[in-house]
């Protein structure tokens, strides 16, 4: 099989760590990378223009959620997803799997899974062939093979049955894959059973992919079974294809994923947070609404150089999210998604020098000990103060 | 008295209207131009950058809302308001006066008003020299005297009493004015009254100022009644200065009053409406959530060159207002502000070719005729299809 979106190994640490580049039609994504998450089509509350802004080469957008609205034939119709959300760079698209074990309505069947949508009662069918056809409107650079994502925690019976299923399903996709301008990456499940992560990692390599991820993961294990996952599958996938894993995680759990020769990532944190206040930093969280960066005029992050820390302060992003300003979120996001790929852009250079091990620990070290503002306000004095009777 | 932000008039068509360029610290302004709202020092869903990409050149930001948070001494801390909100071009601050109007539970004395701010219950008093202090504070190009706008309708001993203490307030503004590198505008109150419309203009006229503003008008009397205080206010107004028509309005009331001889405008109309999904166009108002826009891949304005209108289809900001985006609020907030920018510039070259009539009688035509959407599904097809029975 030839490879679509070939991929080229530039550097492998001794960690096991890799510094790669994929390429794609619509550019070259250098690897270790984190892929923002556009659901609908669009990162939350950004444009195109502040996401290419952070450095993103890759996006990830729900083929379920655009096959319910507004349906891939639209998007088809307007040029592709490409063209309708006016992205120009690479996308790789989901192929709804991970509904099966996200939404509460899914039932299950050998040839596919049926979903009553949330809001109108429509119920809506994905087989391996509907999802290849409706990722094949879309357009993207990379689609995924429909899998079984077992919920966590199951039984063994049910992680067994979600890997027979899952390469039942994966040849039928390899089979009804239609588009040459397009990849097609396989998916590995069998939850926390190594066995069962030894057989999918197996039978999907079988079938063969431009790519494998390791799905599954980042649903309530925990990250130490998380990282004993990636840790077992990611040795027994092919060395020449790039290595996905699937919706995580919290930055020091994406470098951890990074060393064990993990090479793409997507997760909703960076924009979900974002929205909330939450600001990701090199010293652990950062929660902008606390009335301690009130009067604080440092940078969100005293050592980024996002747009956001370049030309405003603490007291600034505070200040919006108090008046409700939609700005806040905005800024907040756009942040969080320049932490995140700047992290795995820190971790490519490293690896590149071969210092990841060093790198790692540091990172780690420093969100884990997690004092994001030692210029701002001491706690006391903002408690004190609030205390204090107004006149 | 040295004038502050000295204004130029370059053209005066033969209806009245003016094209002039008013410099200010931050950079010349040319008029007539639309000012958007920065209520809480931020363009609603807009970074500044996508602000300065509309073409705008200044901004309004309210007074009263920044006293309460973030606080004008924090903002004078950061650097005044330009620094801590990031925006580099011209800012224009209103007094508090409107929400003597706006707010429901302000307590006027004679020497200012008090507040009972919405949510904490505390108290805000401002009295000239307050308003003035503040605004000193947050260091904005145009300051504005603290005005009374009567409530609407008022009897005629309120809009009296509105003029005696509007008058009183501007003395008071006056003398306690003490930036000078910021320009000062007085305000002509008296309601819907010709004769206190009259007396009004001339005691403000005649304590001297930067520029004039109309205050009072778009508070519910309606297109007719406000064109006709513009009408007669205009003309008693020093003509060398700028003159500010505040918080109007509809594009067509915009032009209507640049055909008066009024150069500045702000209102919330753009952002406010943007955020519901209602887009200016110029064929009237277009509301981008309805089915018939559902596969409607031209622009959101045909003959827009904004960001919004050259990259995004109709389909598309249908499918993020659908999908609960933000992003879509921020892509209709854009072209809103942009299209009241454009009109204002349009208007401006037409004053400058003498055309403006022309101009002004072709633009409310195509706006009052209102079919924004020619292209797209006639509404009766939508409707049938919705009336379909669903399989």
């Amino acid at each position: 099989m030839a490879t679509r979106s070939p991929f080229r190994v530039l550097a492998t640490d001794p960690t096991g760590a890799r510094a790669g580049v994929l390429e794609t039609p619509h550019g070259p994504v250098e690897t270790p990378v984190f892929m923002p998450v556009g659901t609908h089509g669009a990162v939350k509350a950004l444009t195109p223009d502040q996401v290419a802004g952070t450095g993103a080469r890759i996006l990830l957008a729900n083929t379920y959620h655009l096959a319910i609205s507004p349906g891939s034939d639209l998007v088809a119709k307007a040029g592709g997803l490409h063209a309708f959300m006016g992205w120009a760079r690479a996308i790789l698209t989901d192929s709804g799997g991970f509904q099966v074990f996200s939404l509460p309505k899914a039932e299950i069947r050998e040839d596919g899974v049926t979903f009553r949508h949330e809001a109108g009662g429509e119920r809506v069918t994905l087989t391996p062939e509907r999802s290849m056809a409706v990722q094949g409107e879309l357009g993207a650079d990379i689609a995924m093979c429909l899998d079984d994502c077992a919920p966590w925690p199951c039984d063994r019976a049910r992680a067994e049955e979600g890997v027979r299923r899952t390469t039942a399903w994966a040849r039928a996709c390899r089979a009804a894959h239609r588009r040459d301008d397009q990849a097609l990456f396989g998916i590995v499940q069998g939850s926390v059973f190594p066995d069962l992560r030894e057989r999918s990692a197996r039978e999907i390599v079988g079938i063969g992919f431009d790519g494998f991820a390791i799905g599954g993961v980042s649903v309530g294990e925990g990250t130490g079974a998380m990282l004993d996952v990636v840790g077992r599958v990611a040795p027994l996938l092919p060395p020449d294809r790039p290595r996905y894993v699937m919706g995580i995680g919290k930055p020091e759990e994406i470098v951890r994923a990074i060393g064990l020769g993990a090479d793409l990532f997507d997760c909703v944190l960076p924009t979900r947070h974002g929205r909330s206040g939450i600001l990701y930093t090199a010293r652990g969280p950062l929660r902008i609404r606390h009335r301690r960066y009130r009067r604080d005029l440092f940078p969100p992050d005293t050592s980024c150089g996002c747009e956001t820390c370049s030309r405003f302060t603490r007291a600034y992003l505070r200040h919006l999210f108090e008046a409700g300003e939609i700005l806040g979120q905005t800024l907040a996001s756009l942040h969080n998604v320049h932490f995140f790929l700047e992290t795995a852009r820190r971790a490519r250079a490293a690896i590149l020098e071969g210092r990841f091990g060093a790198f790692r620990g540091e990172f780690c070290a420093a969100v884990e000990r997690g004092q994001p503002d030692p210029e701002g306000e001491p706690e006391g004095a903002a408690r004190r103060r609030r205390r204090a009777p107004t006149k």
